[in-house]
């Protein structure tokens, strides 16, 4: 038997020791527990980043993994923190929809158990105080039913989809990555025979794969999650097109 | 009995093979044991960051971490590197200031048993040669006697107090995180009945949490340390604010 | 005996969510596998950057670590991956010229064998569906013979040597560091009885560490990988003196 797996997802860079601090909280209440940083390279607050972040990684971890998301606003507020259970994976986040794009969940509680927090549980560093303690409690056994009572629903937004206008498909960046590939919500079904996307008045004709057109040439693939990515060929789109998070993508 | 572990603090960042380095050479020699990233994003040779960042860490990591910090602009002249004691933590350091803020210490040492060290020991990278397989060394079970003669002394400086000028205390920023919160020396009883701080002629009211403003409003909290950080709530004060490091703060 | 250990070298950054999917993948089909980040910070595509980290870290790491390397401008495309093997490491990178300065090599394959990948395949994501589990399958104890047939050669560059210009070495900057130090590639018995280099029109005298010039003054020292590096003493050469990649370095 493994010792178990926690993948910690946060906002909170590497400039500062908060990432630190949370796993010196947690091997101190769990010293068996392994860690695996999913990603702190969230923009400050920005908790749809997360959730598409998110989305786009549960599956590939191993069965019973421990989710703790610290994408969180509304920290310090009344706003509540959820355990969350689906048929693979168990997840601690705040209530804000970063959940929203990784159900369906069997289980749902909220983590009010204040023994087994930091003591005191400060204003505006819950990732230590309330995040790291609850996962390591969880890490060394605790059943989740001692976490907090059952929570009757959650904040969740609908995944952003393409729209039908004037008989085409129009989607949207929904983010823009370390190599500038605007990652879209548009599928190859969405697209039609002339195989051509359009973004910041700029063409991208969709290949199998970046090499098939010339270096610094525009063009669309079929990403790692399945959805339209725009993409410069050895460049980075997000230089001289400014293609953005929420910019309108055409079918042409 | 769990495997021994260190936390690694350093300026060498995330661009260069550095950490791994690092890494590399402790597992080469302690392949037992359990590596964590305390922070690399301490700025180049900010040798007064790291020491404000192992102050607010220490006491979260498990009894007998070995903190292994390396921020050393004297690397490579005949400045000391030091192993420290205290009654819950061990410490390898430069003797710079690093360690000013995390004593009192029960044990000095100087670490100059040569015959530990990679060979040649290089004259810059001495996180590499010297501050790892000392590490690795500890790790595996070295007694700390075997690493050199005690130290009679080391580089400490005062923590940065608030003053008191005309009445009134005046504080500074100590640090400037990623949210863009100015971590301050002042702590609740500093502050008045008004319950107002200014910095780079702004105001700044005393709350409970962020959310208790609209967005983008100037608010005070007291941070996750005890002492009080400036904040522009969904903002970030190091823009257009321009509130930096030793900034002065003034009670209102 | 100490479980297998992974080193892991991209340039897939850490604001986005790949480097934790790859662990998530190899530890679903490697559970006891032990993970290291080598660097992530390889500027995007820049294969040579990543193939001089490599160089100088490999022999830092334990006999047997198999180094995971994802810097790979032609994902997607038919270029091979290979697995080589040296005496004391294993390998496994895109046939790019990435291995170039880590060899001999004592055994070569390339790496086909897509029962072991993921499914689908992706076209822009060969470190979550085949680095990855190529990777788990031989940490979990998979013969190499298994990954696919012998291969016969690979792309392999000559390290960039210095040159002999009228009678003196001429170098060049190899790369620029986190603290802006240019690692160049001339070595202490390229350089003249006057101990002066020259790059960018700026000089540069050769001493044995960085204090023993003043602040801010200019100064070449042997670094860790045994050249010569160019430094501003506390400061950052690629500031002001824009000292990048490719420059030349003179002998004086």
């Amino acid at each position: 038997m493994k010792a178990p797996l926690a993948a910690l997802l946060t906002d909170f860079g590497h400039e500062d020791h908060f990432v630190g601090v949370m796993k010196g909280v947690i091997l101190s209440r769990a010293p068996g527990a392994r860690l695996v940083d999913l990603c702190h390279g969230v923009a400050p607050q920005d908790v749809r980043g997360a959730a598409l972040r998110l989305r786009a990684s549960v599956r590939y971890f191993p069965e019973g993994t421990l989710f703790v998301c610290v994408v969180d606003p509304g920290v310090g507020s009344p706003r509540p923190i959820l355990w969350a259970r689906t048929q693979e994976h168990q997840f601690l986040a705040p209530d804000n929809g970063l959940l929203s794009w990784v159900g369906p969940f069997r289980r749902l509680r909220r983590v009010e158990n204040r023994g087994l927090f930091l003591k005191p549980v400060s204003r505006t560093f819950h990732g230590r105080d309330v995040f790291a303690p609850a996962a390591a409690a969880l890490l060394a056994g605790l059943k989740p039913s001692e976490l907090g009572p059952e929570a009757a629903g959650m904040v969740s937004w609908p995944y952003p989809a393409p729209r039908r206008v004037a008989g085409r498909w129009r989607g949207e960046v929904l983010t823009v990555d370390r190599f500038g590939n605007a990652v879209t919500n548009l599928e190859p079904r969405h697209v039609g025979a002339r195989r051509v996307l359009e973004a910041c008045g700029r063409r991208f004709p969709l290949r199998t794969h970046y090499a098939c057109v010339a270096e610094g040439r525009p063009v669309a693939v079929v990403g790692s999650s399945g959805s339209i990515e725009l993409s410069l060929r050895g460049g980075n789109l997000s230089g001289g097109s400014r293609v953005r998070a929420g910019e309108a993508v055409h079918v042409r």
